[in-house]
C-alpha cells in the first residue's frame, strides 16, 4: 500500500486556498496510485484558529470545505484535520478531528483525546476530548489513526515540583486493543529549538514500545507567532526513521508501507546539535517573517538601523525572507549617536542591498526638550529624555510605514525585553518581533552562522562593538545589566526552566544579588511586555502567549 | 450557628497582605462566638494568579500561608480558597481547592469540579477537575462546599449554533445523595454588566431545585483588566435572598443560619435596569482604576484631555478613583484644534480640580513634517500626517510620566479599538485602558450618570459636540463610520453575541454593506489591539485576554 505524506503550509482561516492545496495533492497522489494521503492536524483551517472556532460561519466553512476535499477522493483516500460538531449532549461544543474520506464519502470521523491546555495552547477552551477509540480499516490494514498530543501521554506536567504526567489516559495503550498494523498521527506541532529532537524521541518510543510504524505528519510555515517546522516522517516499528520531509518547507513524499522493512535507515546528517540549532532559527524565523508577509497581504518592511547588532541580524532575516528590493532601513541619529553607528549601518544596508534613508533626528529631539523645557523646569535630565529619542524613532518607523505601506519590523531581543531594556512606544513598535524570542548570546551566534552562510554581510564591527543603546553620552548596556553572557544564563534558568533564585544560585554559581536584581526586573516588566508586538516564537517558552503572567501582583 | 460572610479584596500574589486580611477576618468572627467564617475562591494568593501557578515557591507559599491561617482558627471554623497540590499520579499538577480549618488543623481540603477555561478564564491551564464529592461536616450541620462555576452545571457554551450545554456534570446533583442542609459556594467571579443578574438568577435556581439554602461569598476589588463586584449573599431554601455584602466594597457580615427562615427576603431596590447598569459600571471602573494603582504601588496619573467626552469621561473616574490632587491632565493642542476643544478642556480640569498643563504640539508636528519632507516628497498629506500628531501627544504624556511617575490612563473607548480608529503608538497608549470596554454610546450614558452624580462636572459642550479627532481641518468621526448608535449595535452583535453578517442584517435592518464594512473593520484591527494596554472588562465580551483572535488570518 503506498501513503503519501502531505506536509503544507496552511492559512488560518483561508479555507478556499487550503482546500485548493489539499485538493490539488490528492489529485496527484490520484496520478500516481497512492492508496492514501494523510494531511495534518486542522489542516482545513489552519492551526489555530483560536476564537474564530467560536463563530458558526467559521465552523460550516470547514463543513463545506470537508465536503468539497471529500468529493475529490476517488481511489486515493485521505486523512485531513478539521473542527467537528460534538454530538454529545454535553460538554465542549466541538472535537479537533480527523476525518477519513473515500469514494466521495466521510467514511469516518476520529477525535484527539489528549488536548494540550498549557504554554501556547489553549485546546481545552474549544475541544471535547475524544472518549471512543476506534481504528481505520483499509486494504487489510488496520490504522490507529492519533492526532498530535495523542502520542505525548507520557508528557510532563509543567514546572519542576512533585509528580509529572500531565494525562490521565494513553490513547494508543486503549487503541493496541485493535491491533492495528501502523499508528498515523496528524500534527501541528510548532518549532522551538529543542522540539525537533524531542519529537522524534516520542515517536522512537511509541514506535519500538507498541511494535507498531508511525506515519507523521506535520505542517509548516507559518501563522503569526507560532512557526511549524514540518519534519513528517515515517519510522519503521524498529524505531528507524525510513522517510523524512523537508524542515520549514512544503513537501510530499510517498512510501510503500508493504516495504517498511527492507527501507534503509536514515542517518541524521553529521551537523553538532548547536550548530543545527543556530542554523534552524535561522530557517525559523525567515520562515516567520515570510508568512507574515504572505498571509497577512504585504510585501515590504521597514526597520531602524542602529549600528548595533540586533538590527544588524533582523535586517539579514528581512533580506533571506523578503528580498532586499523589499526592505527599506532608516538610520536615525541624534547627537549621542557614535560616528560607527552611522558608517556601520551605512556599510550594512550596502552590503544587504537595501535602501537606506538616513534622517536626522537631533533637531526634532532638541524640539522636544525646548517643549517640555517649562514643565520639566528644575529637573534632571534622566530616562525621560532617553526614551523620547527612542520614541521619536518608533515615531519616524511608523510614518514611513504609514506614507509607503511598509511593515515595521521590531528588533528587540529577549534579554531586553525580560528585563524591560527597551522603550514602550519607542523600540518597541512594530507588527511583528523576529527576535524577542532569541537571547542576546543567541543573537551573537545567529550572526556569526549568517555571516558564514551570506558572505559576511555583517560588517565584523558591528559583531565586535560594546553594546550600547546610545541614549546618553558613552552609555554601554552593561553600566546597567550584567554581561549578557550571565544574564543570559539567569534568565533561561528563571524563564525557561522555571527555577526560583536559590536553585539559579546552585546552578550559575552567581552571586545572589546579582539573581535578585535580574529576576526582579523580569517581574517588574510585565506591562511593557504585555503591550508588545506578536514575538515570532524559536525557544520552549516565549513572551506572550505562551507566558501568562499577572500585571498587578506582588511577586517574590 | 452563625456564619460569617468574609468579602473581601484580594491582591495577586501578596500572600502577607492577604493572610492577614484573612486572620484579621478570624480574629473578628471569634470574638463574637461565630461557628464558621467563609472567605472567597483562592483568597489565600487571589485570583487569578495565572502562571505564577507554574512556579514552585508560589505553591509552597500558599501552603505557608495555610497553615499560617489555620493556626489562628479556634473555635470559629474557617473555609479558605487556595490552589493544592494533585495527589494523583496523573493529571494537572494542581487542583483549585477550598480548605476547611478548625481547631488549629486542617480538616478537610474539597476540590473544584467546574473548571471554566472560556472567555478570560483559563483554570484548565492549571488545575484538574475533582472527582471526589465529599461534604464537611461540622456542629450538627452538613454542608455541600461548591468552588464558584460548580453552581453553573447548566452553563451554556459559547456561540449560537447547537448544542448548549457546557459540563458533563452536575457536582449538586452528586453531593445531594449526601443529604446536605446547606449549599456553601466561594467564588471569584468577575463582574460585567450582565453578570450580576445572572448570577443571582442562578443562585435562586439552585436553591430553589435542591431545596438548600445558599451562602455565597465572592471577593471585591480588581486585578489588573477583572473587576470583582463582591455581592456575597445568603439565598433561603425557598429561594430568597435574605443576606446581601455590598457591591465593589469589602465587606462582613453574619447570619445565623437557623433562623434562615425568619429573615424576611431583601427586595431589590427600586432603580431601573438601565439606569443599576450605569451606576455599576461607573463603580466597577472607579474600582478598576483605584486598585490597579492601589495595588502596583503607584498613586498619580496623567491623561490628554481632548475637549471630546472619552477624556472628559475618563478624567471624572480617575479623579473619583485617585483623588483631584493624584491626575494631571495634558492639553496638546495644534493648529487643527478648534478654539473649544481648548476652552471645554480648561473648563472640564477647573471643574475637576485638577492640574492642568497646556503643551502647545504644533511647533513639533511642524517638525516632524519638516524632517520627513524629503523622505515624503510628491506625496499627498495622508493619515500619515493626523497619526503623526497622536503619536506626539502619546510621546509627551509617556515623557510626562518618565519625569513625574504619573501613570498614563488611556481614554480610547470600544467602538474605536473594535474599528480601529485609534492610533497605535498614539491614542492607544496607557498602562491602563480606562474605557476600552465601554461603546461609545455607553459613554454618553455614563457622562449623563456622572453629571448628574458629582454636580455638572462634564461641560455640557462636551457632551452636545460631534465627535471628532481633530487631526485634520473640519473631521468628523461620522465621516469614515457609521454614526455611533447604529454602529454600537452592530458591534455588539458581532463581539458579545457572536452573530453573523446576515444575523446582524436579520436583527438591525441595517445596511448589508455597512454591516460589511464594519465587520471587515474589526477583523482587520486584531494587529492594532494585540498590543493594547489592559482594559478594564465590564462587559461579557471584552477585548484582550477574553477575546483570542488570530492576527494573520483570513476572515469572511
Amino acid at each position: 500500500m503506498k501513503i503519501a505524506l502531505a506536509q503544507l503550509n496552511y492559512h488560518i482561516g483561508n479555507l478556499e486556498l487550503n482546500s485548493k492545496k489539499i485538493i490539488d495533492c490528492i489529485k496527484t497522489a490520484e496520478q500516481s496510485n497512492v492508496d492514501l494521503i494523510v494531511f495534518s492536524e486542522l489542516s482545513v483551517c489552519g492551526y489555530s484558529p483560536l476564537d474564530m472556532l467560536e463563530q458558526k460561519d467559521f465552523i460550516n466553512k470547514c463543513y463545506e470545505s470537508l465536503n468539497k476535499i471529500c468529493s475529490f477522493t476517488k481511489n486515493t483516500a485521505a486523512i485531513v484535520g478539521l473542527p467537528t460538531i460534538n454530538q454529545n449532549n454535553r460538554g465542549k461544543k466541538l472535537h479537533n478531528s480527523a476525518a477519513f474520506l473515500y469514494g466521495g464519502e466521510i467514511k469516518k470521523l476520529l477525535h484527539k483525546t489528549l488536548l494540550p491546555t498549557y504554554d501556547v495552547f489553549d485546546e481545552y477552551r474549544y475541544f471535547e476530548p475524544n472518549d471512543i477509540f476506534e481504528i481505520i480499516e483499509f486494504k487489510n490494514y488496520k490504522f490507529a489513526v492519533t492526532i498530535c498530543e495523542d502520542l505525548w501521554d507520557e508528557q510532563r506536567t509543567f514546572g519542576n515540583f512533585d509528580r509529572e504526567m500531565l494525562y490521565k489516559n494513553s490513547p494508543l495503550e486503549i487503541l493496541k486493543k485493535h491491533k492495528p498494523d501502523m499508528v498515523i498521527n496528524i500534527s501541528g506541532s510548532p518549532y522551538s529549538y529543542n522540539q525537533a529532537t524531542h519529537r522524534q524521541e516520542i515517536l522512537f518510543k511509541n514506535a519500538i514500545k507498541y511494535s507498531l510504524p508511525i506515519i507523521y505528519v506535520n505542517q509548516t510555515g507559518a501563522n503569526t507567532d507560532l512557526i511549524f517546522d514540518g519534519g513528517s516522517m515515517v519510522i519503521n516499528s524498529a524505531g528507524n526513521t525510513v522517510l523524512k520531509c523537508e524542515y520549514f518547507e512544503e513537501d510530499y513524499k510517498i512510501i510503500n508501507i508493504d516495504q517498511l522493512n527492507e527501507l534503509p535507515p536514515i542517518k541524521n546528517i553529521n551537523i553538532s546539535p548547536e550548530k543545527l540549532r543556530i542554523e534552524n532559527i535561522n530557517k525559523a524565523l525567515v520562515t516567520g517573517i515570510k508568512d507574515y508577509f504572505y498571509k497577512s497581504g504585504f510585501s515590504k518592511a521597514v526597520l531602524g538601523l542602529s549600528g548595533g547588532i540586533d538590527s544588524a541580524v533582523c535586517l539579514a532575516l528581512a533580506v533571506q525572507a523578503l528580498g532586499p528590493e523589499k526592505v527599506d532601513v532608516l538610520l536615525m541619529p541624534t547627537i549621542y549617536s557614535s560616528e560607527h553607528s552611522i558608517s556601520d549601518s551605512v556599510e550594512m544596508a550596502k552590503r544587504c542591498n537595501v535602501k537606506y534613508h538616513i534622517i536626522n533626528i537631533e533637531e526634532l529631539r532638541q524640539k522636544y526638550i525646548d517643549n517640555l523645557s517649562e514643565i520639566f523646569a528644575n529637573k534632571q535630565p534622566d530616562v525621560t529624555e532617553e526614551n523620547i529619542q527612542a520614541r521619536i524613532r518608533g515615531n519616524i518607523l511608523m510614518a514611513f510605514s504609514n506614507k509607503f505601506g511598509n511593515i515595521v519590523l521590531n528588533t528587540s531581543n529577549k534579554s531586553e525585553a525580560a528585563v524591560g531594556y527597551t522603550t514602550l512606544y519607542g523600540d518597541m513598535n512594530g507588527a511583528l518581533s523576529v527576535l524577542g524570542d532569541l537571547y542576546k548570546t543567541d543573537v551573537y551566534l545567529l550572526a556569526e552562522y549568517i555571516n558564514t552562510k551570506l558572505d559576511d554581510i555583517i560588517p565584523k564591527n558591528i559583531i565586535t562593538k560594546p553594546p550600547s543603546a546610545e541614549l546618553r553620552p558613552g552609555q554601554k548596556d552593561n553600566d546597567s545589566l550584567p554581561e549578557y553572557n550571565i544574564l543570559d544564563k539567569i534568565l533561561f534558568a528563571y524563564i525557561e526552566q522555571k527555577k526560583n533564585a536559590a536553585e539559579i544560585e546552585e546552578i550559575t554559581k552567581y552571586n545572589k544579588n546579582i539573581i535578585d536584581f535580574v529576576l526582579k526586573l523580569v517581574n517588574t516588566n510585565e506591562y511593557k511586555r504585555y503591550q508588545s508586538p506578536p514575538i515570532l516564537r524559536v525557544s520552549s517558552k516565549s513572551f506572550g502567549f505562551g507566558r501568562r503572567m499577572p500585571i498587578v501582583a506582588k511577586f517574590n
